[in-house]
């Protein structure tokens, strides 16, 4: 990055937008609204859970970066966000999760069967919204990377318990897990601008998205349950390999390969044995080499808007790569 | 029914579009292949499945009967059978049932999470072939009923265990979890016809879907596994109340009553008990109200294609609301 780190807020990223942002919240409500009571409950805590909406904040922004007019994709923005709600419900429930942002799941609150049931609602509403929508394009982009993104999960399945899981593998994994849905998000922005523009959108969403989940998981190894809203060292419990551990891997002492063998083997493994193996990670470089992962997405991310013109909004874009990395939660 | 009830088998069905249902079948395949090894071996077990293709023949009639050009619906019939599956897939893992067509499910062969993240991939991948169909129409109408069948299977998890359930409550389940499908299919087909044909095929659907399940309800009561490929007597071991039941606890006796609230106290009821059950809603008429029920639906899915041309197609359609609710699978 050429540019100085300083702190950005996610308040500071969606001020040219807030407007549109706000709309977009409450096209959220509409969109998903039910009459069946066990829906409305459902919502009503989804709706609590109040995520940051950053995939529409970067599809507004996308949107003004390349030109659009302002207030024209108010709707896709509530869309992208719904999408994304939709799959973090059934994410939760293959993984039974039990804590999302600070809050208890739709699983742990309802059950197995209304998050597989709500996953679904919630979806087939964004693809009723997209089919009204007078352009085609963003249905066509949106459903492949749903598609993708579902291929992420089922990766996401072999990742666990591997110790020969690699690199390369984690990064196609993370690429469909949540590089595909910043890309779309990004590239619908971009629909009807000059298309290397919009090809500019779709690159700089994707290494976004990879810039972001690096530094999730990295934030699983780093930061304590009170500052990220879910338990910390959650992925090792869960024996999810991330970048951290591959990176580690070949350069573990004996003892620390030992900690990690121990811990896989472990069906449920305690808190002291997480804390062992992710000291172990982090003597053995791994926190590092994928903080240099998450920052070598970050400038493949800022290299791709250059093009762009300049503008607020695009101002906006590059913080929202600052933000990615250099959040803690 | 004003016809003389004969037997009619699905290949008497199938033969004004049974090429077109071939093809349909290999559409099937292109669209749901994969290159991820785990999805491959999950596709490979959906296949040997091999369902009816009741949904998909529906919809290659119905187009027929309304005069469309024969074959320019094939993937449309495709995606509408792959809608099908995907729901199929969902319920196993929502339901954990374990026999589906005589064939182990997906959660029972897999996990409980590749049938999550299966049933979105295969969804998804029927909204990428939707959004490329050039007309819309398709698309609008089959997320519409996507969405109704997601509230069916939520209304699902409120008629267990309540013997309060009554009749109303049943037919805006079955409407929406069975028959919403049925009618989208045939109102597809009907696209691009005169209005009054599509919406007379639309409301065929409709009252064939609500005969079809109220069927497949009655079997649950009097047919066992080797008939139907799944447990006889499933419905009452999970606490599903439908129309039999409803229909026979204001007559029951006493004694029958009181098996009735015996068996929704035990967690998993057993042969013996769920065989009592059975006898007593025999006994207070419970089957013959059901059947009747099946019967009313089936005369207005005949009175609703009355008015469509004469055609092989049509009489096929005709057929198959016999076959809907004489079949005993």
């Amino acid at each position: 990055m050429n540019r100085q780190l300083a702190p950005v807020s996610l308040s500071d990223l969606r001020r040219p937008v807030e407007g549109e942002l706000d709309l977009a919240a409450g096209e959220l409500l509409r969109i998903v609204s039910a009459d069946f009571p066990l829906i409305r409950d459902a919502n009503r805590h989804l709706m609590q859970m109040k995520g940051k909406m950053f995939r529409p904040m970067l599809l507004l922004l996308s949107r003004a970066a390349s030109g659009g007019p302002p207030g024209d994709m108010v709707t896709l923005a509530a869309v992208v966000e719904l999408i994304h709600l939709a799959t973090l419900v059934h994410d939760d429930s293959v993984d039974h999760s039990v804590l999302r942002r600070g809050m208890p799941t739709l699983n742990a609150l309802f059950s197995h069967q209304v998050s597989v049931i709500m996953g679904d609602y919630l979806y087939s509403r964004a693809v009723i919204e997209l089919a009204r929508w007078p352009d085609r394009e963003p249905l066509a982009v949106l459903a492949r990377v749903t598609n993708e993104m579902t291929v992420g999960e089922m990766r996401q399945l072999e990742a666990l318990d591997k110790l020969s899981y690699n690199e390369a593998q984690y990064q196609e994994l993370i690429r469909c897990k949540t590089a595909s849905l910043f890309s779309g998000a990004c590239e619908v922005g971009g629909i009807g601008s000059p298309p290397a523009h919009r090809a500019a959108l779709r690159e700089f969403g994707l290494r976004l998205g990879m810039a972001f989940q690096i530094t999730d998981d990295l934030l699983d190894y780093t930061e304590p349950e009170e500052v990220t809203g879910k338990p910390g060292g959650l992925d090792l419990k869960e024996h999810k390999v991330t970048l951290p551990l591959i990176a580690a891997m070949p350069r573990l002492s004996a003892a620390g390969r030992a900690e990690v063998e121990s811990l896989m083997a472990t069906p449920e493994p305690g808190d002291d044995q997480v804390a062992r193996v992710i000291q172990a990670v982090a003597a053995a470089g791994g926190l590092e080499v994928a903080r240099q992962g998450a920052v070598e997405q970050a400038e493949r991310a800022e290299a791709a808007i250059e093009t762009l013109p300049e503008s607020r909004a695009r101002d906006a874009l590059r913080d929202s790569i600052l933000y990615a990395v250099e959040r803690r939660r």
